[in-house]
């Protein structure tokens, strides 16, 4: 594939890692910082990681979108929480075949992009991997890594291209044939796993793995979130549907290998900062309450995480 | 009526306040004393109540039951998670004709002491009251006071026995025809209301009154437990029944006029005590579950509260 000049909006934990995935392979990486900017001009993007640590000594790195200017492809990867901002953030990057891939945590995310930018333009990226923020400059990617990548409209075509992106550098890319499917699978995992993690005081997956409660919560909890994620695939008359049984199965076995793993939302919960409420909890709640789908526990869950986020 | 020989186990908040009432009432009350012990014994016994301050300035304590002896009555109010202590606390204090009121929280606390004592001498009392351990040897009663008390075999004489006991002091006493009932009906507020409080983080209860996903979910809760309650009388064999409707309503127009009201889970929550999940919580679980009720809601907030109170 042809070199691409990419803009990463967001170059929190996750963006700098795959931007540097991708500067590695080649491409014209350019980097919307806030945070490490200082630290990243003075001393570079550090990444540690499993499959070879990086080094990118002198990247391109800017305190405006502006600055970036048109872009063939723009990674966001801001959180979710700044979803309100990320239009202007945008913008300043938009060309007339300027692509999205949208590298954030939960639903409804892509429709806000197709709306703001034209649907064909919009893919969704799930990353399943750990990776956290060291200090400033610093990004070390723990385990895992690759990326499921779906097209808005689950074009073929469109999504080859997205693919192809990724191609040189060392970082799985998974195709989604759907992508709201996808979506809400990841949601399967994220929301019991995450909520309960949260809500149970701050605790790592293996106490919900071992605990026969919390397990038989977090079975509950997945099997609500995938006849929701269901209704809502025969709501946007899709014709392919989540096999519950056999995901749940899959999820709670590669949760036993995982040990005691923090989720995203957990790390923003014990330090403090706002957590990603709406767009992996409330979005889905919503979607299921207006499809009729009766999500008790799903509902008790958000209700408290939103008390627990309040104030952040 | 005739002046009564009392043995308090478990002097704290609770069993200080209303010993000390049935003393200034003029009943002979022996406290066994554990935390306060030394504090008491040479600053004497001091509550602050808005019924009036009583000082005890030399109360009858002990270190245990034995040097307080054979009692008319024993009012038990230790902790809910002290129960299997219970047994042991109580025998030394028990002669042929010795009444037992079970002042605790939760389901099910008074089967344990039938089965250890007989059936006919048991009493639970259920405090609708707002009180704190100060300082040692402190007490302060902040608001409310009345007690619904119940026979364990709705016996209505003997109640009258019960009610007496309290007739010259100033503590409120209301009679309940069916201690099952009642003390389902106080689960019907504790378990939403505390639960809550705690699950969402430590709140007090005009929070869950304002925000209004805690709103719905205590209704959400409220309406379990009480169906529960139901199906458990109807288990039961008793004949009466809660009505959900009128207690739904009454409830929450009395939690409204609380103000920041902190249950005292919540308090042991936030100070880092063991909470009594088991009796206001798991016991009724296990209750609505063997009978068939659904009450997913109970069963995710019973989860998180044991997991909240993991190592305590």
């Amino acid at each position: 594939m042809d070199l691409q000049r990419i803009a990463v909006i967001g170059s929190g934990a996750l963006g700098t890692y795959y931007g540097a995935r991708l500067a590695a392979a080649g491409h014209e990486v350019h980097f919307l910082m806030r945070r490490d900017y200082h630290a990243v001009k003075s001393a570079g993007l550090n990444i540690t990681s499993p499959e070879g640590d990086l080094k990118l000594s002198h990247p391109n790195i800017y305190k405006t979108s502006a600055e970036i200017g048109p872009a063939d492809w723009i990674i966001c990867a801001l959180k979710s929480t700044s979803i309100d901002e990320a239009q202007n953030l945008l913008a300043p990057c938009m060309a007339e075949n300027t692509r999205i891939l949208v590298l954030m945590n939960g639903l409804g995310l892509e429709e806000r992009f197709a709306g703001w930018f034209g649907a064909q333009r919009i893919f969704g990226g799930m990353a399943f991997t750990c990776i956290n923020r060291g200090k400033p400059g610093h990004t070390h990617h723990l385990a895992y890594g690759p990326i499921t990548i779906g097209h808005f409209q689950d074009d073929k075509a469109e999504l080859a291209k997205a693919i192809g992106l990724w191609s040189q550098s060392k970082v799985t890319i998974f195709e989604s044939p759907c992508l709201l499917q996808s979506r809400w699978e990841k949601l399967g995992w994220n929301i019991p796993f995450s909520g309960l993690a949260v809500a149970a005081g701050g605790i790592t997956t293996d106490r919900i793995m071992q605990d026969a409660g919390l397990n038989s919560a977090a079975h509950a909890l997945m099997a609500e979130v995938l006849t929701a994620g269901n209704a809502d695939l025969e709501h946007h008359s899709q014709k392919t549907r989540i096999d519950r049984g056999v995901l749940i199965d899959l999820f709670f076995k590669s949760t036993s290998t995982m040990g005691a793993y923090k989720p995203s939302t957990m790390i923003d919960f014990v330090e403090g900062r706002a957590m990603e409420i709406e767009a992996i909890f409330g979005e889905p709640l919503r979607r299921a309450q207006s499809l009729g789908v009766p999500v008790p526990q799903l509902t008790l869950l958000t209700t408290l995480l939103r008390a627990l986020n309040h104030g952040r």
